[in-house]
C-alpha cells in the first residue's frame, strides 16, 4: 500500500506549461486602461521586468525554468502526490482519491511556485524593491520568503479583514524581512480615497492590488510589482504543479477521471489542471476539470464574461474575463484568498470554451470538510482548500451512490496553521454561508 | 547540487532501536512513588498498556515497528534530510549543515513518532481514551491526531502560560477532535492544589503531568495515560528519526562529526542522537552528540542527578535524572517544550557517561538564529528548534574561524506556525534572557 507518490529532485520538471499554446481560439488581449487599444508589452514595463513581460505575452508551450529558481524549488519539490486512504475508508467509496500536497513549500502553500520566479527575474533586471497585495496572506508570505532569498525588500498591502483576523500571517511576512501595511493605507491614493469613503473599510484585494501598483509606479524606478495569481505568467508558473502530478499519477499507474482545485484568482486551479487539459486538447485523455469557489463570491458561476479592470481604482489594464465587477466587495469570509472579483483570463477563457466546470459551495459546508479531511489525514486545510476538499468528499459520495471507482486528483493547495481562528469560528457556530 | 536526501516509503524502517541494549552500564530502575522499591511492570499497569510496558522494560536492542503504525508513517516519513545550503552560503562557513525537517509531520513536530504507536497499542488494548499534558502543544497535537486516526478520545491537559499564549494550538487540538484543559484545572486534586495555593499559577509540565497521570488512574480502566517524552519507549519511538538520518548521510556520501538537538525532556534530542551513538557503541565511528537546552531551564548543564518525581505532586515513579526539583517552576519562555524540570533517565545517564554534551543558551540568541535560519531556508523554527538552531550555526561559525569544513547534522523538530507570537514579541524586544 504506497501512501505518497514521490519524486527525486531530478526530476523536478525543467519547464513550464503554457496552455496559450493550444488553445482552440486565442485569448481576448489585455485592453490599455486609456486607450482601450490591445495592450503592447511596452505597456508594462512600469511594473514588470521584460523576462516576465515576454512570458505574459508568449504563446510558446515549453518556458523553460531558470536553474537558480530549481535550485529553490529543490527545496521541497516535487511535492508529494499522496493517496488519502484513511478519507476514502471513512467516506466508504469506491473512488480512488488523491491530493497533490503544496502546504509542503516553506510558506505553506503553492504560492512561492511563481513567488520564487518572479524574484528572481526582478533581482535580475536590477530591481530592489518588489511590492504586493496579499488577501489571507499566503501570497504575501510566499513572496516575502523569496524576496529574503534573493536580497529584495518587500512591501505588502493586507486586505485589512485578514491583516485584523491573521496577526501571525502579518508575523511571518515580518520574520522574512517584510514590511507590512494594511490596505486601505494612508500611504496611497488610492487607499485615502478608500478610507475617505468608509472609514472602515475592510479592503479587498482589487482595493490592495491598486494600492501595491501604486507604490510601484511611484517608486521611481526602485520598486516592480507582483501579481500572486491571474495574470498569465502566474498561471504558467503554477503548472509545475501539473507537471508532476501527471509523473506522480503515472508512478501510481492511474489517471484521474476528475481534476479539482479552488478557484479564486485561478493560479492553483490552473496549475494543476492546465498540464492535464493539455493531454485532452492534443488527443490524449479527456478529464473533467473542476474549478470550486465561494457561494459568496461566485466569480465563474454567477460573474459575466466581459472585459473588466483587475483593481478597485482602474488602474490594471482591462482583462477579459468573469467577473463580479471591479467595485465588488465580497463578504469577509476566511477564505481570504478567494475573495476577488475576477478570474484569470486562460481560465475564464477555458470555462468560455466549455473546457472545465465550475461549482460554488458555503463556507460551512467547506469547513465541515476540512474537519473531516484533518480527522483523518492529518492535515488541516486552508479556508482556501476546504473547498476542493468539499468537491473532492462530494464526488467520492457520489461514487459510493452509483458504485463507480472513479479517480479523483484535486490541490490540496496550502495549510490552515495560519487560520485557525477560522475554525474556531466554525466550532463556535459564527460562520454565515 | 542535491539539497533534500528522500527516502522511498519502502525504506521506512521497520525496527526502533534501543539503546539500552549498548550501554555500557544499565541505567538506574525507576522506584516506586510509595515503597521506593525498584518498579515492576504492574506497577505501571493502571497507567500503560501491555505491549508500552514491556518496551519500557525491554533491554533487546530492536523492536518491531508494528505494520499499522508504519502504515500512517507513510504519509510523511521518511521525513527529508536537507542540506542547508543558502545558510551556509550565508555564514560562509566551510562547514557541511545538514537538518533532518520533523516539521513535516501533519501535526508539525517530531511528536507523533511516538503518539502514533501509543495510540496503536492502547487501542489493541481496548483502552478508550487517553489523557495527557502538553506544553507548547506540539505533543497534544499529535496525539489529538493519532487518537482521531486510531478513534480514541483524547484530554489534553495544556500548562496554562501556552494555553493563553497559543490558542491556535488549542484549536488544532479541538480539531482533531480533542478535549483540552488549561492546567492547573479545577478538575483533578492536583490542579485545585496548584489554584488554592496560587490562584494565578501559570502552571508547569509537572502539573500538567500530574492532572492527567490523576484523570487517567481515576477513569475507572477506560482511559490510559501517554507521556510525550522522557520514558525509555518514548526515546525508542523518537529513534526512528535517527535511523533514517544513517541511512540519509550515506546518500549524502557524509557522516556527521557532530549531532545536535534540542534538549526538554530528551525524546527529540534521542531520536536523533541515539542511532548513532549505537554506530559509535559498537565500535564504528564517533560523533560529538550536542544536547541543546534553555539557560532558564538548564537541567542538564546545572541539575543534579538523582532520583526525583517526574510530576509535581508526586505520582509518578522516582526517575534517577538529571533535574532541578520537581518542585522547579521554569520561567515562562516561549519554548515551552523545553519548560521541563527532569530529563529522560537514558540521555541522563548518557550524560553521566560522558557520551554527550550539554551546552544551555539564552532564548533571544535563539530567535535571532531562528530568523536568519527563516530567511535563508524559509522554514520558521518552532523555539524548541530554534535551540538546535543556534548550536548548529555556532559550530558552523566555529568552522569558520579554525578552516574546518566539518559535518553538522541537527533535527528541525519542528516548524513554529503556531508560535509566531514569541516571533513578534522577540522584534518588539520584549523577551527576557
Amino acid at each position: 500500500m504506497i501512501t505518497k507518490f514521490l519524486l527525486p529532485e531530478d526530476r523536478i520538471p525543467t519547464t513550464w506549461y503554457n496552455v496559450l499554446a493550444d488553445l482552440p481560439k486565442p485569448v481576448p488581449p489585455m485592453l490599455h486602461p486609456g486607450t482601450r487599444e490591445p495592450l503592447t508589452p511596452a505597456d508594462l514595463a512600469p511594473l514588470f521586468p521584460e523576462s516576465l513581460i515576454a512570458q505574459e505575452f508568449s504563446t510558446e508551450a515549453e518556458i523553460d525554468i531558470p536553474g537558480a529558481v530549481i535550485d529553490v524549488y529543490r527545496q521541497w519539490r516535487p511535492s508529494p502526490l499522496v493517496r488519502a486512504h484513511r478519507l476514502e475508508r471513512s467516506l466508504d467509496t469506491p473512488a480512488r482519491i488523491y491530493f497533490k500536497y503544496e502546504g509542503v513549500s516553506p510558506a505553506g502553500s503553492h504560492k512561492p511556485n511563481t513567488a520564487v520566479p518572479q524574484a528572481y527575474y526582478n533581482k535580475q533586471a536590477g530591481v530592489e524593491k518588489l511590492t504586493t497585495e496579499t488577501g489571507a496572506g499566503q501570497w504575501g508570505s510566499s513572496l516575502a520568503m523569496a524576496s529574503a532569498y534573493f536580497g529584495l525588500e518587500c512591501e505588502v498591502f493586507m486586505v485589512k479583514v485578514s491583516h485584523q483576523q491573521k496577526p501571525y500571517r502579518r508575523a511571518l511576512m515580518e520574520t522574512f524581512g517584510a514590511t507590512v501595511h494594511a490596505s486601505p493605507s494612508v500611504l496611497t491614493d488610492a487607499g485615502r480615497a478608500a478610507l475617505a469613503a468608509d472609514p472602515d473599510a475592510s479592503g479587498s484585494l482589487g482595493l490592495a492590488i491598486s494600492e501595491a501598483v501604486e507604490a510601484a509606479v511611484k517608486s521611481g524606478g526602485r520598486a516592480k510589482y507582483a501579481l500572486g495569481s491571474v495574470l498569465n505568467h502566474v498561471l504558467t508558473h503554477q503548472t509545475v504543479i501539473g507537471q508532476e502530478a501527471l509523473l506522480q499519477m503515472e508512478l501510481a499507474e492511474d489517471y484521474p477521471d476528475i481534476v479539482i482545485g479552488a478557484a479564486g484568482g485561478g493560479s492553483n486551479f490552473g496549475g494543476l489542471v492546465l498540464p492535464f487539459l493539455r493531454e485532452q486538447l492534443r488527443g490524449g485523455r479527456s478529464v473533467r476539470a473542476l474549478a470550486v469557489e465561494p457561494a459568496s463570491c461566485p466569480t465563474l458561476t454567477q460573474g459575466r464574461y466581459e472585459y473588466d479592470f483587475g483593481d478597485t481604482a482602474g488602474l490594471t489594464p482591462l482583462t477579459m474575463m468573469h467577473t463580479l465587477g471591479h467595485d465588488f466587495v465580497p463578504p469577509s469570509i476566511h477564505a481570504g484568498g478567494l475573495r476577488y472579483h475576477g478570474m484569470a483570463p486562460i481560465i475564464s477563457a477555458l470555462k468560455d470554451l466549455d473546457l472545465l466546470e465550475a461549482r460554488a459551495v458555503p463556507q460551512t459546508a467547506c469547513f465541515e470538510a476540512g474537519v473531516l479531511f484533518a480527522r483523518n489525514e492529518g492535515i488541516v486545510p486552508a479556508p482556501e482548500s476546504t473547498h476542493a476538499v468539499r468537491a473532492a468528499i462530494d464526488e467520492a459520495l457520489a461514487c459510493k451512490e452509483s458504485g463507480e471507482a472513479r479517480t479523483i486528483l484535486f490541490t490540496l493547495s496550502g495549510h490552515g496553521h495560519f487560520d485557525m481562528q477560522a475554525y474556531t469560528d466554525y466550532f463556535a457556530g459564527k460562520l454565515k454561508d
